[in-house]
């Protein structure tokens, strides 16, 4: 994503301060042209494994993206309405114009949110859109998407390229054959796509069919996963087949940060309690908190990054749950303690100098009291970036000065993009990158770092330091 | 309020940088002219009623307003010394000269905050004065406004219409009957004074006979409020009553955000006990948390927009309450948890299309962790705007800032001012107003969005957004 | 510390903008030279009581500074290696030079850091170093430095004169002699060095050694410490040991801010249980509480002024704590509540009017939501300066921006350093004063406060809060 449409402002985001912008822009032009990393995100890899084709506007920007949906439920839109399946597979809006009429109608909700950003930049620097989007364009723009989908340079592989990503690693269930990342290494990407690790379903007591996701793990890899034993190998060997096809990380997300470092013997007889179906919801928390320990000390072994994505009280909405099921802009940021709860695990391994355990969290007051005073002085920890309702200017400015004075920015990952969106991979990192820049031309605006070190710092934040904290 | 008195900066409140002031001043100059609507505060209606002329500048200023004694006290003045009442009836301080002067001579204790600049404002704009406050300047100013206060344009209506008051809300008990709100009505004012239904005195089992005020309720409407479909009729009854006489909003103020969905027949039962008397804390609290349920329920039913102020820790002070009673500046805000606490009763009514329910906190780290996402999803939820200790510069900048990316602007509910210090009302909005241009200016030098965008937001945030939460 | 060293910038830490920033200059050069006050800290007594010469680069500034430290371990340097002792007395690096390069390697650590400010700051202004700090001017600035150290003008009492410090308190055991801080007075320094009077040893129950502790107390005072009234008829005398010695203050430092207000007979009890080495978590945590009310009660008698530091989960690293021991920059900040948790106290002695109880939090979180509210309307209380990891510019305007508008800033206590890094001290009260000249600027540049009350208030910020809120 090399040229700026004009409609953009070339210097978005950049401080207002003459001064200030003036060196913003001098640090932006140092790294806008780094190619993308992007070791943690949501997109599908049978995109890239199969290439084709989109399928029309409403279907890639709307339908799937919950940023969209729930600002527009936020003011009375219906889920249905917007093409969002029903559980009980009751009829829905399948017309996508009409979908995206709707969007247009609303698009003004988005202002002053991150949304609105990358939505624009998408429209603008993917699709050559050069009008806003409103209901007298929202036809006219539909058409020149739609155009643009059924040519071959809007297929997922030539658009992967050309956004210059050198690397994107999708996140993928403990259970899954990787497959499709089969056949994508096949296919010869200029870039890499990798697999992540996550576990959650054959982890987590509480998730829909944990017994036979467990025994699942058990017949992949020919373990006996009744036995406590037999279920951490099963782990082991799973990773390893994850490694084999490029992962070098694991994603844990929990309600909590609750960790536990139990004896072998207790954690045996808590994991049977827990197949058994009988777990309470404070033995299901624990086995929780057990493994992430457990998941741990594996990484110490074979020296994958894990990730931990804490604190989002799921599918908040009961009525929603049952008419159109998870994941429908219904999950909201819980209050979250990291302190007490990360002990047990750093006790047992916060000290190994090769561990990367990258933490996230959907509470920011965690951000300066807990979590940079923490990756400050442990040496397994690194702060991932701002996250969810947090990606975005005001966030990515915030995370920077509360934790940037604790923890300097080298216990930092880099930043993530974390989206489902592909079209909007660009766009978020351009924010990301210029929202850092912004930051530090303020600190040398006032003296605190040199040019020099910030431009050092600029490259880190972008590629530098991600490599380093996904063993890239 | 048209004319800039000259020692009040003009561009008070803008940004400092010089671009983003000019687009700041622009902005401003397009809604600085609109009426102010006052959809929350605590005016006392027989002010208007009765159009009496206030007393005196103490009497104005000083003895009703928790802001300003609150401050005095943290610095050793006692509250008898400032005119305020004894619970005993014991003597107080009854000469207003001798008020102002311990006014005047802590007056530099509010330097950086919003009272200073309310008092300046009201003191420059409504009475003309062109000196600052200070002990030197102190009996000239007082007899300044005293002098004022005698004139028939200084009396209430005078001032509400010279204050270019479209719409002014007042908070009443539910057992109130609204008679000073009928003799409004048929003086004719220039604009609208609409009364509140504010029913904690008959909802909340801990308030100060609560039994009394329940039977009372009954003896009003004339439904058996011994029994709970009787209570409950009741409720709609009084809402229908105060619906006839312009409200249409009520308030609610809970020390929690707890709300429940109780079957009828267990509410029924814990309605029992806490009219028996022998309700405990938590069985109170359960029954406070089951009544925004069903005022949420017949909000749905009657269209009444519903208000929700929680989280303040009231009459903190053992001694105090005690000398002089409630409301004596001594309530400290508590940590606030809404994401468990509204569950039961969005379940309930949280998708109705039509339900307004305007959230106010005293907790701003909910603001981006916990409101800014559930009014960004949930149709019934709007954010309320900064309240109590947060209705200043920073405080307004901050709401914005920590609720715009995520909820935009669409899902919050414009100002209220929320005050019982009339003469404050024209400052207050008028900070509120350059702070929100303030902002805007910020997204529009950055590039976030247009200077057409930011001037139809600016006009949404200072009247069209009032309107539509208040359904006036 | 007068003079500025052409390679810092003299608008360090200044606000951006060109008009903004010629305020905080003029405000700034109104109170530059003020002499340091330092009302807090850890300084040891005997460097000036001895006068010895401090012994290398390396045992300056890296081995005893927790900051220093943990930033290197949490990048995987080990303590050892840094030269920090441990407790089985095992080997640790002893050559100063080798820790040096070490820490010059890993400098960049703390680029955006006030761990960065101070430290250039110090080799600059005070051992004239005008080279960055990197590995290839590791050996040059070692040499530099060592050689100024063995000069008579860099001894503890030469350096004190020249950091221009008027006071200087530092903290002590309420079990010390005070014998340094005797023979400092005999030794006529330019300024003061006074004690405070650290009582946690003999009143945290769960402190090692508590019982002998109080005995000690005892023997020390020729009270009975083994009865209640007793014990605390030995902290009035201790007090008034430490009173007589120049001290004006005392220091708490609890895992929470918790208080009680028992009778005395319950009160006892619970101390004969704690004395008994069988008290539970709670007992000792309410006992704790209580003892809090029991100083601020001495201080109402005794006229000191009380400091109370919560919310720190001390050496949350077991590993660390069993090979290093403790403050080992291992300290992680709790969320602390403050509200109900000061009650009893408030509620005891709050509305005293000549009682001043400092409150320190490691909570942002607490700011705006109970420390400022609290803080403005208690006569006793008063709000001590940013903390630890938020002694920081970022931290700094923070706090002033959270606190200002409900406390405003007459009930603040000045700043305090708060360090055991002597040569750090004039870079942090230089960075306080920039800060705060520049929180001060912007309320000028917006029209919130005229410019002399910002002069005015910045010489309040600066020194005579300071003395107000410690007697001095």
């Amino acid at each position: 994503m090399r040229d700026i449409m004009p409609e953009l402002d070339p210097d978005r985001l950049f401080p207002a301060d003459a001064r200030t912008r003036d060196i913003a822009r001098q640090l932006h032009a140092g790294i806008a042209d780094r190619p993308i990393l992007s070791p943690h995100g949501h997109c599908d890899p049978s995109w890239f494994a199969e290439n084709a084709p989109f399928s029309d506007p409403a279907h890639l920007f709307v339908v799937p993206d919950h940023y969209i949906f729930r600002m527009l439920v936020s003011q009375g839109v219906q889920l249905s309405d917007l093409g969002v399946p029903r559980v009980d597979g009751g009829p829905v809006e399948t017309d996508p114009r009409k979908i995206w009429r709707r969007f247009a109608a609303h698009y003004h909700l988005f202002r002053g949110t991150p949304t609105r950003l990358w939505i624009d930049h998408a429209l603008s620097h993917v699709f050559g859109v050069d009008a806003p989007l409103e209901p007298g364009t929202a036809d006219a723009i539909y058409e020149q998407v739609d155009a643009c989908l059924s040519k071959p340079e809007f297929r997922p592989r030539a658009l992967f390229e050309r956004f210059n990503i050198e690397l994107l690693a999708t996140t993928d269930s403990a259970l899954d054959d990787l497959a499709q990342h089969d056949r994508i290494r096949e296919a010869g990407l200029p870039g890499r796509v990798i697999p992540t690790y996550r576990p959650d379903a054959a982890i987590d007591p509480e998730y829909e069919g944990f017994a036979e996701n467990v025994a699942q793990l058990g017949n992949l890899t020919g373990c006996d996963t009744a036995s406590w034993d037999g279920y951490l190998e099963a782990h082991r060997s799973r990773r390893a087949y994850f490694r084999a096809r490029g992962a070098t990380a694991t994603d844990h997300g929990h309600p909590t940060a609750r960790t536990e470092s139990l004896d072998a013997d207790a954690a045996a007889r808590l994991f049977r309690t827990c197949l058994s179906g009988e777990a309470t919801a404070e033995e299901a928390d624990a086995f929780r908190g057990q493994m992430l320990t457990e998941m741990a000390r594996m990484s110490v072994e074979d020296g994958m990054t894990m990730q931990m994505h804490m604190g989002s009280h799921r599918n908040h909405s009961g009525p929603i749950m049952r008419s159109h099921g998870r994941d429908k802009g219904f999950d909201i940021p819980l209050r979250t303690d990291f302190v007490r709860a990360l002990k047990p695990m750093l006790d047992t391994v916060g000290l190994e100098p090769n561990l990367r355990i990258i933490l996230f969290t959907l509470d920011e007051t965690t951000l300066s009291r807990e979590l940079a005073p923490l990756a400050g002085v442990y040496p397994s920890l690194l702060l991932g970036p701002p996250w969810w309702f947090f990606d975005s200017p005001e966030g990515i400015m915030r995370f920077r000065q509360l934790t940037g004075e604790t923890a300097g920015i080298y216990n930092t990952a880099g930043f993530n993009d974390d989206t489902r969106a592909f079209c909007s991979i660009p766009a978020r990192h351009d924010v990301s990158r210029r929202v850092d820049c912004a930051w530090l031309a303020g600190l040398v605006a006032d003296g605190r770092i040199g040019m020099n070190e910030a431009e050092e710092m600029a490259g880190q934040l972008t590629t530098d330091l991600v490599k380093k904290a996904y063993g890239l």
